[in-house]
C-alpha cells in the first residue's frame, strides 16, 4: 500500500522549513496524491494540510459517505453540491487558529478562491507549486508498480487497435476503440484526450481524432494513454497502410533514431536539456530541426505532465525512480508526421523502457 | 452557420456599457463560444476581445497552422508549446494601447495568470463571468440544432447500452461501450465522465463506474452525455435486471413522478426555484426529501452546467430557447438510487423534451 501519511509528513516538513502554516490544495492531482480517493472528474474538493501534519479533506456532500467509508483521512467535511458557498468549511476549520502564511497553487487557484482565502485569513499568500512538483517527481516503488500497470494497459490497447487497422476506418474509430479496451483492461479512463492523426491531419497537426478515413500512402500517428489507480501512461506509435514514399520513410527513420539515441542516454545525473539535445541534434543534422516544434519528453505520474520536462534550457537532473517519456517528432507539410513515444524509468544505473509495443510499423 | 461576429459584437456592447476596455478569456468553453475551433482538451489558448469588437486568438504553436486554416478569426498569434512564457503574446498585442479596466473570469483565471496581467496592465481588474453566463444562457436556433444532435447521440448510446445488459456485466463495461458508441455516432467525446452505479454504489453515490458486476435485485443508474460540435447532452436512466422489492420500486416511482411533474411546469417566465419546488415537494411529501441531496437540473450548452441552475433560491426565470435538464433523484441507504433525467427545451409556449429513450425500465 502507498504510504500516504508519509507524504503528509514530507510536505509538512517543507512547510516548516519555509515558515508556512498551512497549504490549501484545489488541484485534483495534488489532492489525489494525498487522499488516494478517486473522484468524478467534475467533482471539486479541497485538501488542507498544516505544518503539523494535520490533513483535512473537504468533499462534495454526494461523495461524503463514500469518503468516510474508504478514505484513510480522519477529518473529512462535506460541502453542499453545486453551491457557491462550498468554500465555507474553510472558515470553520480555521476558526480558532492563527495563520500567518498560507501556501497556494499559483497555477490552479482561481481569482475567486484566492479572494475568499484573503478574506478569511489575514495572512501572507505564497505559492507552493514547486514543493509539490518536487515531491511528486521521484516515484516510490509502489507508484512505479501502478505506472507499470498503466503502461501495460496502454500497450494492450495500442496492440488491439493496430489489429483493427484497415483502409477506410475512421481516425475516431481507432481512438474510441482504444479507450474502450483500456477501460475493459482496468483503466479509470484515458490519461488525456487520445488522438489518431493521418495524412494532412498529422502534419497540421490536428491533435484530435476526426471522421477522416485512413488511406494507403499516409503516415498515421496515434498518441494514447491510460490512468490506472490514478497513475498515467503515455504511448505514441506511427504506422502506415503501405505505399509510403521515401521522404515519408525518411522522417520516420529520423524521428525514431532520435528517440532511440535519446533513450540510450537516460541515466541518473543527466540533465534534461542534454537528453533533449541528443534528440534535437539528430533531427537538426538531418535537416528537420525546424519541423520539431515541441519538447522531447516529460515526466508523468498522477499528472500526464510532471517534472522533469525534457526540453532545451531545462537544468533538472534525472534521478532514479523518475518516469519520463521520450517522444521527438517531425511534422512536415505535404509529407506527414512521425513520432515514436515510450515511457522510460530512470534506474540506478541507467534506464528501463516501460512500454513495449512494436515500433517499426511502417510498410 | 453560427454567427460568431455577432457574439463578439454582443459582448463588446456589454463591455462598453460597463466601461471595460478589454476581456482576456482563458476558459475553454468561453473560448470555443467565440472561436468555434475545436482544441484538444489539454491545449491552453487565450481569447482577447476589446470593446470595439476586435478579437485576437492566441493558440499553441502546434495548433497555429490549423487555426489559420480553419478559424474565422483574422488575428491569430502562436505561443511556444509547454512554455512558461505562453502569456507573452499578451504584452505584444497591448503594447501601444491604454487599458484602464480589464475583464477576467473570476472562476477560471489563476493566481499566476492574474499576476501576469497585473504586471503588464496598470489597470483595474473586474470579473465578467456573469456577462458570458447570461450571453450563453439563451441559445440561438443554430445552437439548438447542435444540442438536438447531441441529444440524439446520447439517446442512441443509451439504447445500445441497454441492449447489452446482462447479469455479470461490469458497470465500467456499460459506460465504456456507451462512450465508444457516442464517438462512432459523431460525438467529439463524452460531455462529462459518465457513470453506471449499481446497488450500494448508487446510494453512496459513487459517481464513477467500477468493476462491480450487475446483479438482479438492484437499482442501476446510468448518467451519460455527448459533445457534438462543441455542444453537450446529458441523460440519466434507472433500470434493473428484475427482482426488485417494493421499496426499490417506490423510490423509482417517486423520483420519476417528480421529474414528469417538474417538466410539465416548464414554460417561459417560470422561476427556476418554482420548477425545483415542484420536484422537491413531491419527493418530500412521499417522505424522501432528505434523500434528494442535489439540484433538480441545470442549463447546458457548450458547458455541461450553464445558467439557469434549477434549484432552491434561484430566481432566474426560464426564457424561450434555454435548454435545461430535469433530474431529481433519491438515494436511500440499503435500498438504492433512482433518477430519471431528460433534456428540456424551453419553447415560446412551454417545453419540448429533447431526449427520448424509454423511461420505464424497472422490472
Amino acid at each position: 500500500m502507498v504510504n500516504l501519511e508519509n507524504r503528509v509528513k514530507k510536505i509538512s516538513k517543507k512547510l516548516q522549513e519555509q515558515n508556512i502554516d498551512v497549504v490549501v490544495l484545489f488541484d485534483s492531482s495534488n489532492i489525489r496524491y494525498f487522499t488516494d480517493l478517486r473522484m468524478n472528474d467534475a467533482a471539486e474538493s479541497i485538501v488542507v494540510i498544516t505544518n503539523e501534519s494535520e490533513i483535512t479533506y473537504i468533499v462534495p456532500i454526494l461523495d461524503y459517505n463514500r469518503a468516510i467509508k474508504t478514505c484513510w483521512i480522519k477529518n473529512i467535511i462535506p460541502f453542499p453540491e453545486d453551491n457557491p458557498n462550498y468554500l465555507m468549511p474553510l472558515r470553520q476549520i480555521f476558526k480558532n487558529k492563527k495563520i500567518n502564511k498560507i501556501g497556494i497553487e499559483k497555477d490552479v487557484i482561481t481569482y475567486y478562491k484566492l479572494n475568499f482565502l484573503k478574506e478569511i485569513f489575514d495572512a501572507e499568500i505564497t505559492p507552493i507549486d514547486d514543493i509539490l512538483i518536487d515531491l511528486r517527481a521521484v516515484k516510490t516503488d509502489e507508484e512505479i508498480k501502478l505506472i507499470r500497470k498503466a503502461a501495460n494497459i496502454v500497450d494492450k490497447a495500442m496492440q488491439e487497435s493496430l489489429k483493427s487497422l484497415r483502409e477506410g476506418i475512421k481516425e475516431v474509430e481507432i481512438s474510441a476503440y482504444a479507450k474502450y479496451i483500456m477501460e475493459k483492461e482496468g483503466a479509470e479512463g484515458p490519461s488525456f484526450q487520445p488522438f489518431v492523426m493521418s495524412g494532412e491531419n498529422a502534419w497540421l497537426p490536428q491533435r484530435f481524432s476526426s471522421d477522416k478515413k485512413l488511406k494507403r500512402g499516409e503516415l498515421v500517428l496515434f498518441d494514447v494513454g491510460a490512468i490506472y489507480k490514478g497513475y498515467c501512461s503515455d504511448l505514441t506509435r506511427t504506422f502506415s497502410l503501405g505505399n509510403l514514399n521515401d521522404k515519408q520513410k525518411e522522417i520516420f527513420d529520423v524521428a525514431y533514431l532520435a528517440q532511440r539515441e535519446a533513450i540510450k542516454a537516460v541515466k541518473p545525473g543527466m540533465k534534461a536539456s542534454d537528453i533533449d539535445k541528443i534528440a534535437r541534434d539528430i533531427i537538426t543534422e538531418k535537416g528537420y530541426g525546424k519541423y520539431f516544434p515541441h519538447i522531447t519528453g516529460h515526466g508523468l505520474g498522477i499528472s500526464i505532465h510532471e517534472k522533469p520536462i525534457i526540453d532545451v534550457k531545462v537544468n533538472d537532473k534525472l534521478e532514479p525512480n523518475m518516469v519520463i517519456t521520450i517522444e521527438p517528432g517531425i511534422y512536415l507539410k505535404g509529407v506527414g508526421a512521425a513520432r515514436v513515444e515510450d515511457m522510460v524509468l530512470v534506474t540506478k544505473e541507467g534506464y528501463e523502457v516501460l512500454t513495449n509495443t512494436e515500433r517499426e510499423l511502417i510498410l
